[in-house]
């Protein structure tokens, strides 16, 4: 009657699809924390007596000892963590336990613990990206004048150096950041006080919890308070758009690790063997991180999906709203950690990068801006004449700055010998100095910007 | 520098992002019955000795009872399940269980246990969705006469039967066991001895493998073989589209459920509760299926991300296929086992039905129908006049049916009394005996085809 | 051998996969404006002379009349509407059109012109977001002492008043328009000068484009400036959150207008017909802004799979950004200023709210809170006592006020005639004065604090 | 009031919103066959006159004619397809259009009219899929012994076929035409005749319309019927399968024309220039291709999440399934025709792969395969001598096959000259020869496993 694995009838179907304490124990600090907090004001505004506030504090630090410490055993029977917390405060201090209920539901109690666990995440979130930021502006500055071949649609396009790449992620990670800062901002307000969801009769005092919890202020309405869950899907969407960033990251480190590319090596640390090839030394670091997207992006579309269409308030839906940002956070946590150790480990081999950024007719453009500028082409009519330049090299085999001046003038006769100081990658590198270019004097600009910005935040 | 919660270096994150053991040594039967499998295929066609799998095979199912008694300790040093089999098994069995590997890497090891247990949760799946089907039935024909409205846009429509409703649902889910088949069938190929990726020198018996894990054949591919995540993407398709099927079950549940409605009662097994409203009885089950869908989506969307554009044949992106299929598996199986619950269990108020579906002017098409089919006029100018008929009945707060003659032929003068037996919602519901009509007779003419499908199958 | 309708061969399949000015010629303002920008700068900088300037210039405000008036042929040959728009430039001013290319590249041309248009959609959301807030702070203040239901679970909670109904949703809409502003602070610079990927050697001022274009600073990377796309990611993250708080008001909409609920009829302009039951009255329009949630969700994902592990700079897979983001931005603009209306137009139900709230025992919790007030009894026990009553009320088939003192105080001896003060609606609304909480007053000073902080912004 | 871009009030929002005319016109010869097909059942069953359905039938094909030559006016205001044909209709034949309508409703109209086009859609699917396999096959021919390097994790692992590599595909699209199989197989019912939701009661023959629409049979369930967008989401699961698998080839291409790599030379034809690099040839058509995995699995979500929690039967948010799946067919149609005609006309480097596939040092496998096989030991010491051979080539910096038998003999004595045979890569490509594995001759089996498969279906 009940499917397979359900022999033992409805109660156990009911208890295996109701019961969140599997995955809710992970929030019982921030469940302590509350109570706490509640018990006190309860104690303060007279709505309990200071000798039951006592009891209380003292039978939840006790439970937190007791969880801490393994000797606290969970139960299924009881739901949620905060019903294993209340049944046991109840045996530890009897009837007083009952009193700290007052004024106060399981609405506002899991969105207060949810909320307290996603600004923390939020708080390990900004500091884990700073140390990847950190990672990329210190590589960015060993390698200002490091040349490789930038890349568009993975074909050579023009030489760039190793450090102005790093601080492109650099750009990257750095909105995360303030995105992260700004989730803070937002969801810095306390839902303890809402009740099950109209508010409460009790003379409580909503702005001393918000304050003992470290939030800014409380929520401003009731309803809102308990069926909210914006914090959460803000903080999985910014996890979705810097979970690209880093899929974008290992890709290239995939790609250059290839023997064809060759542009980096992976420390021992962060490649692992095969357990049938015995040559195998693979960046499985770079590919995890690169199918976190996956992870990432499927717990967003997951909660957004469980949140439409639900009607105010609260319905037993948004229970499913903690799986999908602990198992978000817990990826990204690993894949910015991971990426940080890979970034500041890898040998970079200039070689290689140097190699390759001169092959490809990278230094075209080159030829095709000194025609405009020295020799007063439309762009278009350069563009064109390098096509030709750039057919005849193939055609010889050679790189553009082999072709001979004679070749050259062949081509468009306004062409100097002043031509070759501009086909080197060197040359073509040092010459885009505008704002944000691949200079080297340029990505050091940049870099000088984003250690003060890091200092001050 | 590695981020809050991995201040132990490069070997801590390497170790939490590589290692898969928390979640695939739920593959443990599955792997050792690979082995199995390999080992006496590699005995019988002389690739290792008789002996040699002798010991093997002791060793492996020494190793099952370990694991079954919880006797087992898995290692995240040792990474994957598979390795952690094989290295208990050289400790038991020393030498030999170094011929275990031969002609097998872990890709194929991991492919043929990862399908086996897909081709296991399909089974699992099918025989609850027949259960689901079979309540559905049941319920059908206690109600194959129960009245109740039909809704289009949630507002009330024509009379349809309960029994009817309860049909549709039977089509729903016999759609899904219909893919659930087409899956299996697709899916019934080994993997097994592919190898690495190119197969392998030594003379195996890929038919041999193959039978003896129960698969229909051998892949055809050994690239493939290693590269092929479908059949697990199949799965989260079908189980997103039953999921579906489910939520909107679960609405119906849920809005059936208020005071407002009322047309059903669940039964005390799958409601809940209140921590502060003594009152409520809450269909906290139905809201927890309705949920599901949100993961189960998530789960196909982070599969679908995680393996688009991985170049073949094997990338390490592709350890993050099973935690999504598990997670997906577990809360569809939870799913349909309480949906079936719910289900089987609930009380139909036929009386709360039957109100509704007099009420709303639910009869008016059929007042239209008779206009046109009685009176010869063009459907359109009949959805007209009986407009006419509403907004009169609207006016005098009266059911169509409470319109008098003289009212109803100042409307449109062909009308004659033999109008008032159409206008009755039991004479509404018997007439529309069209092939897959609410009508009674044909509704009990699709359960005794269903019932025959079912028995068939 | 092209499959069936690409029976014209790689030619016709190319264009037809290549070619975006169907959809990117919406971008035709943004493109003239980037080009007028940089042309002036050119001239301004010495880089082209102010006569080629004044041709381009020219050219450009033609072409910009030409498509305004629909006198404008677009290409699929030419590509895109950067080419478009150069290529008949070329047509009207001959050489100097080539010069306008000089020190850009399509790369960073298109990131302007997407930028441009996303900026405006954001302003435009802004403001729609703004009138949506003001139509229910409208509402808000007629009904802010309108009782009705309170729904958890959508089963009877408590008592609340329809003014703070509203106010949840004007917190959620305030949450999204704050969302709007920090990405339009963070979104507020220009690529324009990054050209293909590494800058320019031209002499060329970012900071002068970046003004007259009206962002507030250039980008500060040249590589990021063409493979970035966060801008466009980070307004489908807030549309989805802002559709799903739709989707939520659709859902009430959808349940509140059907004959059992009966709270709400929506206006004659926000509904339709049937074109076989002349009398129904569908909640089309919140359907449809209910399903919108499906696209916008879907628009994101879209990208973010788009986006996932693309090496730097410039890929032609970006080139998809486009149409997710119009779809989006259409659907959301259309959903709110839908849902504007029908809140706008929407008669409130107040007697058949008034009638459900004072169903389902609705005043339970306001009998428990005073058991702890007034008798002193812990939570739990007064919890436990109130279920009783509601039991006994049950039996008896009458609400909790209907009970007689005799019977209460046979639950609880401490219960006096006082109790009958706290078993009304309106009194239990008026109790919840605890900050953000139900209570008219209550909601009057959230009411006040919105229009504060809405004339202010 | 309305928002910035709807400032002409309610009537033009609700028309915006509601109109679906601008993208169900695609229908109109769906909806004018099954108009024909429903008329003339009605004349059939007497329902009609004779008369009546000439005329309907006449005044259809007029229409048809005047949509085909670009001559019918659609209006908005006439909301969609049905009505604006039904509109036409009767300006053209009069009170006899009034007629079409009987026994049918524009639920099971857009029902039937969409389920023919995604029936449709999926034949085209069929046909598209077979051309792009037939490509493979016979690239997999010419280079069925054509040796390139295998990969796993994008590091060189043992050398393989490029017609295996090909193959790989064929199994890969293999599986998609069987999945396109049996959605058709499935979806093969015919709503017409379930009317409004109810089914009629006129006595129409369902099996009737069904066969003339060409569907097998009637579906038998009215009110399932109009509810149901199964088929819709089914197309939509497989192609996102479908659309992964071409991704990945995508990837391959952008990967393999790197100059790095230069595994393959695109056509002309499917390769594009830029804008501002005259060297470039970049692989447009593959990047978008892959990018096009995004929006198909978009359309997958957006669907999905628009049906979940619909209450049966229609609800109008099921409107907004016609646009996803117009998008995803034509995203997918467009990227198997680009793909098919990538993989025909590509030029393949084999030079250059046959250089790559000895490097890397990927025949130490069967250096290690050649240790079990001849000299017995178990495979895990095998492997561990490789790994210590590997190193010391490593050093030396040449490939293992440059050792002399003196190194190889101080790893382990039991090596022989022999060993040399084993080393070379066409060497090892010819002995892994295990059913579905890289040797030419078995490639070779399973082209002619395909050439046969594909005459038959």
């Amino acid at each position: 009657m009940w499917g397979g694995r359900f022999a033992s009838g409805p109660a156990a179907v009911m208890e295996a699809i109701n019961a969140s304490i599997d995955f809710d124990k992970k929030l019982y600090t921030q469940d302590i924390r509350g109570s706490l907090a509640h018990s006190a004001m309860l104690a303060e505004t007279g709505i309990i007596s200071a000798e039951d506030q006592k009891k209380i504090a003292d039978g939840l630090n006790t439970i937190l000892s007791e969880i801490e410490e393994g000797r606290f055993t969970f139960s299924r029977k009881l739901e949620d963590i905060h019903m294993n917390i209340e049944a046991r405060l109840a045996e530890l201090i009897g009837p007083a336990a009952g009193r700290l209920h007052t004024a106060r539901s399981r609405n506002d109690q899991v969105a207060v613990d949810f909320r307290l666990w996603v600004k923390e995440e939020l708080i390990r979130t900004r500091e884990a990206l700073r140390a990847l930021i950190e990672a990329f502006v210190t590589r960015a500055e060993e390698h200002a004048a490091t040349v490789m071949p930038g890349f568009t649609h993975l074909q050579t396009a023009q030489p760039v150096t190793f450090g102005h790449h790093c601080m492109a992620y650099v750009e990257m990670f750095g909105r995360d950041l303030s995105r992260v800062n700004d989730a803070i901002e937002r969801m810095d307000e306390s839902p303890l006080g809402a009740a099950a969801l109209a508010g409460t009769g009790f003379p409580i005092d909503r702005h001393r919890t918000a304050k003992s919890l470290g939030f800014r202020e409380p929520t401003r309405n009731s309803l809102d308070s308990v069926s909210d869950r914006d914090f959460a899907l803000e903080f999985l969407s910014l996890a979705s758009i810097c979970a690209m960033h880093l899929s974008r990251l290992a890709e290239e480190i995939v790609i250059w690790s290839t023997p064809q590319f060759g542009f980096i090596r992976l420390s021992d640390s962060f490649s692992t063997g095969s357990s049938i090839m015995p040559q195998k030394k693979n960046p499985d670091a770079a590919e995890l991180v690169r199918a976190k997207t996956g992870r990432i992006n499927g717990d967003l579309i997951a909660l957004l999906t469980v949140m439409k269409g639900l009607p105010l308030s609260y319905s037993k839906d948004m229970q499913e709203d903690k799986e999908t940002v602990f198992d978000a956070a817990e990826a990204l946590d690993l894949a910015i950690a991971a990426m940080t150790g890979m970034i500041s480990d890898m040998e970079v081999q200039k070689a290689a990068m140097k190699k390759a950024a001169g092959s490809g007719y990278s230094t075209a453009t080159d030829l095709a801006d000194w025609l405009v500028r020295e020799a007063g082409l439309p762009f278009r009519d350069a563009h064109h004449a390098t096509g030709r330049a750039v057919a005849l090299a193939e055609t010889k085999k050679v790189g553009l700055e082999k072709l001979t001046l004679d070749e050259l003038q062949g081509i468009n006769p306004a062409i100097t010998n002043a031509i070759f100081d501009v086909l080197s990658v060197d040359a073509s590198v040092r010459s885009r100095a505008s704002f944000g270019g691949t200079a080297p004097q340029e990505v050091r600009k940049q870099i000088r910007y984003w250690k003060k910005r890091l200092k001050k935040a």
